[in-house]
Parts: C-alpha cells; structure tokens; sequence
C-alpha cells in the first residue's frame, strides 16, 4: 500500500518537540517521505500512484504511543473484583479466575487489549503473560507489533521454555519480538534467576522484571538476600546487556545507580500503583540521572484501562504532587517517554519517530475537538488535556487499523464482543 | 420532542446502582416512562406520535455528570503556560491575559468549555467566572444547563451587583439558576464577607467559596483571623442555610464538623490538585463523616482538560494513594459524588435521577467498545476504565446536544474554532 496524508501538522519527535506542517508518505511499511515540500526532495506527489491520498486537515501525526507494560490477557478480568484489599484480590479474585484459561482464551482476551490499545494510539506493547503464542497469534491477526517478554517464575515456564521462546519468537515474524524475563524476584527461586543470568550473559541480552512494586517485596528480598531486589538481581549479573524493571517505586539510590550503570530502562505504570495504592516511582530524580524512562498501563485486572492518555497525565501529575512543585516533570519530557522512551525499552529502534527509512506505526490526533483548543501548545495539550477520544486513526507497519472509530483488524468488534461474554459466563460458574 | 429510547441498559441512580433492561421516554423536557415494561403502566409506545425512536443496542443510559466546580471562560488559558511554579503561573501567566479579556470572549470560551462537556457527558455545570452574563448567553444558546455562582472579591463585583444576579438569574431561563458566592477568604476582606453572610440570611440562601485549597491559605487565615478560613466564615453566620467549599484539601476535623453540621457540600477538583501540586482532600473521612460530595473539573487552566471520566478515577486512585489502602474509596461512591453529589450541591434536585417528572438530563455510554469489556460490572467499567470515547450521546432538558461525536448547539464547532484561535492569537500580541 502507498499512503500519502497531505495538509498535515507533523510531530516526528527527531527534532526536539518542533512540529512541522507538509506532508508524510507510506510505502509498504516504511515512510518514505516526511517534510513540508516533497518538490525540494525531487520528489513528485503525481508520478506516484496512490491506494490512498489523505487530507489530514491540520491534525496532528506523530509516531504511536509504546505500551511499555502491559499483560493484555487479562482482559477479562477488568472490573471483575475491584475495591479490595490487594492480597485478598489476588487470591480469591484473580488467580481462581486464571486457573480456569486457556490458550483460545487468551487469544481473545490479547485481541480485546489490541483494540484498545488502538483507541489509544498505541502501536506496539510489551506484553508478559502466561503463554506466548496465543499473544502472538493475536497481534499477528490483528496486524499489531508485539513485544513478548518471558513470563517465568516458580510456577510457570522453565528457563528451557524461556529460550525457545528466544530463538522462536525473535524470527517467527516482522510484527514480533521477544525478550528475556521473568516474572518477579519474590515469585522466582535463586536457582532458575542465576540460570535466567546464564541464559542472558550467552546472548548476550537485555532481562526485563516486576521490580521493587511493593515495599514488601523489597524488605522481603532484604531478609531473604540481604539485598534490595536490583542489587541482588544485578550480583548474579543478570543485567550485564542490560534490560529494565517494571513500577521501580521503592527504589535505593544504589538500584537506581545500578539502572544507569547497565543503561537499563524503568517502566513506570502510575495507574495501577494508584489503584493498588503501591506508591509514587521516583521518576523526577531517575530522568535526573539520565535512567531511560518509559510508560505502561499495566495489565486491565489492574488498571483498569489501557490508555496511555490516563497514564502520561498520571506520571506528571504524580510527581507533582508528591514533589509538591507544580512545574516538576514537564509534560513534554512525558511525551517522550510515552514514544522514545517506551521504543528504547523496548528495543524498537526502528519505529520510534517519523523518519525517512523508518517503520510506519503512526498515529493522528484530533485537534478539531474542543479539548484541544485553543491551540497555544501541541504537545501540552495532548499530554495534559488528550483522550482516546482525540485518535483519529492509528497505523502500524504502514497498515491503518483503526479510523474514525472503525477497526480494521480482520474481525467484526460484536463477534469478538459476543465470544469474550460467553467465555467468562463459563468461567464464572 | 417526543423521543423514546428502547432496548436500553439504564441506570436510573435511584435505587442504588441497579441496571434494568428496558426503554425511556422523553416528552418535552421530563422523563415521562422509564421501566421494563411500559405496557404494565397502561403505557402504548404505538399510541404516541414520536419524533425519533432510538435503539439504544443494549448501550446504558444514566444521569448526566453534574461539573460542581469549574471556571468554564478560561479556555484560553488551557497549555498556555504549563509546568511553572504556582505563583509565577498565576501572576505572570494568568492575570496579564485575564486582563485582555472582554465579554465577546467570554461567551465564546464558555461556549468552547460547555462543547467539552457535553464529550464528557457532563450535563450541567456550577460556573463561577469574570462575569455571569456571557456564560448565562453561552448556556442558553446551546441548551445547556448551568449554575452560576458568585466571583466577588477585593477586586470584581460588589455585593449589591452580586444581589442583583442572584435576582436576575434565578429568573431568567429554565436552564439558569445563580447561587451566592465569592472567590476565597483570603481575596475577600471582612466587611464585604460580613455583608455576604447577611444577604445569605436575608434570602436563607447558601454560600458557596474556595476553601482551603492551599496550606499558606489556610496559614494566612489562622494569622489574620486566628481561625481557619472554615470556622472564620461560618463564625459570621456564612453558612447558616448551607453551601459548600472547592478544594477542601487542608481541613482540620472542626471544619468537617461544620460543613456536617450546616450540610454543606464539598466538591473535591483532583484533576487540578495534582497539577498544581495542592494536595489530597481527605474524602473517606469526609464520607465516614456524612458530608455531601461532589466532583468538579476545575477551570481548564488549571486541569487542563473537563474531564469527568479523569476526575472520578482521580478521586478513588489519590485515596486509595494516600490511605495505602487498595479498597478505599468504592468506585460506585465515586459515581454517585460525579451524578448525585453534584446535584444536590449544585440544587439541581429535578435533574439528578431518571425517574418519571424529573428533567431529561441524560447520557447514553456506548459499551460497545474495547475498554467496556468483558461486561463484569458496568458501574465499575465507567469508574475505573471509562473515557470520553464512550459517550455517544448527552441530552439535557430533552434536547440531544452531541450524538455520535456531532455538536447541535446551533453553531459549528469550526466556526468557533476559529474565532476563538483569533481572540488568543490577538490577546498574545
């Protein structure tokens, strides 16, 4: 497909938060051109034929927000069990209702996640859960990028699976990736963490976990290793090719300077650590360091939502207030982590502005709504005013999946709908 | 209008949060049925001659959102300055501009604020601005339905103009009401409060204010008056028919004991305490306590964004934050300050429920998308993963106003856009 959008106002977050009006061409699954006059290019709009030529009227292109984590499976227990106490949740509500999953299951419940993520403008997530392959199925299908990251613990998945994931996943399909990863320091024995180390230390790859959510899972790592959980992960030399921690909120000076010394990533999920009442990561002090940052909705069971739009506003919001200094983290600097940073997390050098050469997952933002006016400043508006209701189209690997409320994703919404209700009908008897 | 909504999921907010199947109608500007069965009320849909009959597919109908706290003229300020420290924002960002603004400007702002709304389902709001005449024309020209109350201070309006509002608005159009009120205690000296407190007992009137938003406010008033700005004012008979506070984040156990004991309402603003680092309000001792409460937006240049759906998972996220507790706050609570709450701080006792007689103030969620699934609990779908994208429609008064992301508001969205990208372009010169 060859896709021109004319009349548009560009963000391709290269250049600082300069955005440029012209125009951005798609061919295949690249952009091919993105200035304002394709003439000075010598290249001519007319001796090109187009599938489609799109008027953007003034809205706004810029790459696709990256869900920096996410469990997308977990669909189905969105607003199954809220309002209660954490523990109390997680035994009685969660884990019952997961025992009773299967493959197709998750299949579903992935694809659920894939339409939201593109009412929210989100091009590609960093997805752990149970089981790859339904996930992979489902972004696949969907048309959607995915990066896997492994799921393992004490109870699920060896580090033998673990590295045929590896290998399988990391050339199974231009739209998927997989990373090395594990669920949680407190849920994985030292035996398979110092094999998982083993394992990253011979590819020579990046390790991605939960880390430090809770301040009891830190004070229990401390009893048990004497250590917090960064540094006790990073003296079995887990993080040699680096890698990244998700939430990060009850965080040592040490285990942050750990995160810069390996040039890892911190993924930080402030809607869920509200809704679990976890706590503030923080990120003013890590940006400060010059630790990548990154942004995640967590999982739906969490959360609730998956909307990146919540989160940014979130992630300002919360440093604010627990810095008491209104004009701590700039929203811009949070636009970056919601694209740069989650692309740098999530090792998608290739789709992480609007570039020449660079893979089309390309998002439009409507500035013709009433929340996005007066137009003074862009990028602020987006992070402090923007909503799912402003995506007006998102494009993955040069093919729109959705626009103008529409999903283009190979399956009617109501059949999906009509499957996922009968599945947890079942699963609630 | 005669219309009739059938095949409807309502939550009629009268009866706890009970969701029955079935349809509503509207004639003229009162719900005239609503229930499962219209035949078992002697009631023939096929005897009325409707204007439009609406298939809701299943989608919920609910009480519209009640806003009980916003400045709707200052659009024009929204990501104008962002990210700055408190009082530079306000002297150096937000008085020069303010001071440009005529009242031409203000209607188009609230008319831009009021097209916001009505994405987020809100469905009246409790405006405190400059000048009530421009908004009041705003209102009224759309169909929307506003509470206007007082903005005196040292500085705008006298008491004698504001008596005359209260006379002229409180019988000036179906959609108009005006409440007494004034900016905050530490912008309004002591004889201008007193003569206030006598005009609220002279029309047994309630008494709405800023309250205690800020620590250094609340440590001005302990040094000047040797009180909180609370106990001050009720100290000069302010409250003695009731009223309400914004903000309320610092207050002290008396305080909360006056606001129970003269029933008034607080309407918390989490939205704009977080991005301008004000603080938390202590809303689950405030309920354990019996208070009323209500949520408000805030004016968009602090928030930036009219966003019930962002306020409500504020609200229960920033407790749940604070009180470390996951199951503080119940979402349904939540949904009931945002509909129930609002309207009775705001008197709007005729609009708050669907029941039959009551205005037809009405809002209709599309739970055919993404983030509304699996339908688990629905109540709790719009609390914690609701978004703007789900309102399909809001009538208030029985006129549809926005359906399917179309204003009818009697002008063109782009027509205002423009004049008003005109008025800030010409305001920063």
């Amino acid at each position: 497909m060859k896709i021109r959008f004319y009349n548009a106002r560009i963000l391709t977050m290269a250049n600082g938060f300069e955005i440029i009006r012209g125009e951005l061409w798609v061919e295949g699954n690249k952009i091919s051109y993105v200035g304002t006059n394709p003439k000075e290019s010598n290249l001519r709009c007319d001796e090109v034929i187009w599938d489609r030529e799109i008027d953007v009227s003034g809205n706004l292109l810029m790459p696709g927000f990256k869900n920096a984590h996410t469990h997308s499976g977990m669909t189905f227990l969105r607003s199954y069990a809220d309002d209660l106490p954490l523990l109390d949740w997680l035994h009685n509500q969660v884990f019952p209702m997961e025992a009773k999953l299967n493959l197709d299951h998750i299949y579903d419940f992935s694809k659920l996640a894939i339409m939201e993520y593109l009412t929210s403008g989100v091009t590609a997530n960093f997805d752990m859960y149970l089981s790859p392959k339904p996930i992979v199925d489902a972004s696949v299908d969907c048309g959607f990028r995915t990066v896997l990251v492994g799921a393992m613990n004490d109870f699920t998945q060896s580090v033998e699976e673990m590295e045929t994931f590896y290998k399988t996943y990391n050339q199974y399909h231009e739209l998927i990736s997989y990373k090395l990863g594990f669920h949680a320091e407190y849920t994985t024995g030292r035996e398979k963490l110092e094999k998982i180390a083993s394992l990253a230390n011979h590819y020579k790859a990046p390790v991605y976990t939960h880390n430090s959510e809770s301040q009891s899972e830190v004070e229990g790592c401390l009893k048990q290793y004497g250590q917090t959980p960064t540094a006790f992960l990073n003296s079995l030399g887990m993080f040699e090719y680096g890698g990244g921690g998700y939430h990060c909120i009850h965080m040592t000076d040490e285990d942050m300077a750990i995160f810069k010394e390996h040039d890892m990533s911190v993924v930080t999920n402030p809607g869920s650590n509200v809704k679990l009442a976890s706590g503030i990561a923080p990120l003013v002090k890590m940006k400060e360091m010059g630790i990548n940052l990154a942004i995640g909705t967590d999982g739906p069971a969490s959360n609730n939502c998956l909307d990146m739009f919540r989160e940014m506003f979130l992630v300002t919001g919360l440093q604010k207030l627990q810095l008491n200094d209104a004009a701590a983290m700039d929203g811009n600097d949070v636009l970056s982590m919601a694209t740069l940073g989650g692309a740098k997390a999530m090792g998608l050098n290739d789709c992480d502005t609007l570039e020449v050469g660079k893979l089309a997952d390309i998002i439009m933002i409507d500035l013709n709504q009433p929340n996005m006016r007066p137009i003074h400043n862009i990028t602020k508006n987006i992070v402090y005013s923007g909503s799912k209701q402003n995506v007006k189209m998102t494009m993955v690997n040069g093919v729109i999946l959705y626009e103008d409320g529409v999903f283009h994703i190979g399956e009617e919404p109501a059949a999906l709908y009509e499957r996922i209700e009968s599945i947890v009908q079942n699963m609630k008897k």
